[in-house]
């Protein structure tokens, strides 16, 4: 049996890459994608993904909505800073024709659970936005969650410094409460965070050639890439391919050649809100539910990447 | 040719049981003791170590005292805190029999970088107190120091939190300005932190034999060791084997099966003063100069410990 996915997003450029690359992984069926706040709006999250789809030729794939804020309750306000990185419209200011698909009625966690009661073991989730979605469908039904083949995060800053503070990478901080439940809920889950994403940093180098397919899909994308990635505004060529790094180790872990078992607590209040670590108690406990990459193998990947989204872009 | 090792000490309990294991080191030759402040002053560790030295019928080994003070120039003051883990005289308040010796009148680092001039990769570096001492001897010659055949540091807490803060571990905060100098150094060391100490915790189970060998010495570092670790008024029986730890590892470093490759920098100021982890541009750099232990065989390296220790207590 070939297994299922869902890509939980918020896109964003780099889930936009990430959404490419996991249509290009023959081995495994998408199912479904779910959004959520974060790089944007879980309203333009959803706009993005179904848009995207459409561009890539896959209407077929259903898009669930999710959380609009965090389990704080606070509303969720697009930073200024989040435009400069992703533009204002969360895929570089790129236009995409506007899909005919509407967003599923169910919600995210919804799908989530339901689809892992009907398919186990069978199934994949890749969450690649704040964890809100995934903490409520653990809410929902703890159990067929964790009946669930593997859970992949791109969570996280253990040995590294964060990127939204000193202490804090985007995601766990974007909710940190749901991210504590995640991570204390015993649930496996293998995380790719700053100190493995950040190995992998691509230039137009890499990428470039997407502009020679010379498809309305590799042009639309490489646009969007170039925005976060080869910006002419930009102080460094290059950025992390953070998104598509978890698509690829939850299809194929090996590229992480260093799984570190831990378990982890998140910081909830002070400057450090969002660090994640573990302590003394945590490490007595037997069971440790994280695998933390801390290395991988960047140049398979970034030619891995480069070459399996092209031939979704032809 | 022998392997000769310097250990550099601010005795201390967990010191003084490193010393102790170390003396038992058949594979190693110990050619000097240096000390520093850190959990007690620099006086008292120099007095410690020497006495217990004595005791162990060891003092044929020479003494250098170090620095009084970290590079920031504070005077060093011992918290209260200290006194309750290593009693008013450091070592449980337990009374030895004075050495006639006194200590020596070159200065710690002026005998590590002398050392590392005479024996360049024959000798091994084993810092277990604050790293002002370390830092001077590569001030003063660091082609030396970095000629050592290795330099192992108990030192830091990357992936749990500390214990002289909720960020950092106790050496490295107690001198963070001179940690900074050595890890920056671009010298390689090898890193016992807390997040492998933490994971060798001993009790009575383990130690309780060495007062049935009825020595002198045993009974008085069994009384040593049983204040730190099975005092009655603590409320957890037990405790980390921190400084024995980096002495197994400096000697044996397979006892971690899993030493991560990287480049760490000291948080200088803030709440988080001492805590030490990468950044995006450290993590660019090719020549990772720091293998941090994130895994340790406990159950062989604590049975190892109290067998060679025994063996020097009989």
């Amino acid at each position: 049996m070939r297994t299922k996915v869902i890509l939980d997003v918020d896109t964003g450029i780099d889930d936009a890459l990430a959404i490419a690359f996991l249509l290009g992984k023959k081995e495994v069926d998408v199912i479904g994608i779910t959004t959520c706040f974060g790089n944007v709006t879980v309203q333009t999250a959803t706009e993005n993904t179904l848009n995207l789809l459409h561009l890539l030729g896959r209407d077929d794939i259903k898009v669930y909505p999710g959380a609009d804020r965090p389990w704080s309750g606070r509303e969720w306000i697009i930073g200024e800073h989040l435009h400069r990185i992703h533009g204002y419209n969360g895929i570089g200011n790129v236009e995409l024709d506007r899909s005919l698909n509407e967003a599923e009625k169910i919600t995210a966690w919804q799908f989530m659970a339901e689809s892992a009661r009907r398919y186990g073991d069978e199934l994949m989730l890749i969450c690649v936005g704040p964890l809100t979605n995934l903490a409520n469908a653990i809410r929902l039904d703890k159990e067929a969650i964790a009946s669930c083949q593997r859970i992949t995060l791109m969570d996280g800053a253990l040995t590294v410094s964060g990127n939204i503070s000193p202490y804090a990478e985007a995601n766990v901080y974007n909710d940190s409460e749901a991210a504590e439940y995640v991570l204390s809920s015993g649930i496996d889950v293998n995380m790719i965070g700053l100190d493995v994403t950040l190995q992998t940093i691509v230039t137009d180098r890499e990428l470039g050639f997407w502009q020679t397919l010379n498809t309305l899909k590799s042009r639309k994308l490489f646009e969007i890439a170039a925005y976060y990635y080869f910006n002419e505004f930009k102080e460094v060529k290059g950025g992390a391919l953070h998104d598509p790094l978890a698509v690829e180790a939850a299809v194929n872990p090996e590229i992480a050649d260093d799984w570190l078992r831990i378990n982890l607590t998140v910081d909830q209040e002070g400057v450090t809100r969002g660090r994640i670590h573990t302590t003394k108690e945590l490490m007595s406990r037997e069971h440790k539910n994280v695998s933390y990459a801390l290395n991988v193998d960047a140049d398979t990947f970034i030619k891995r990447f480069a070459d399996t989204v092209s031939e979704v872009l032809k």
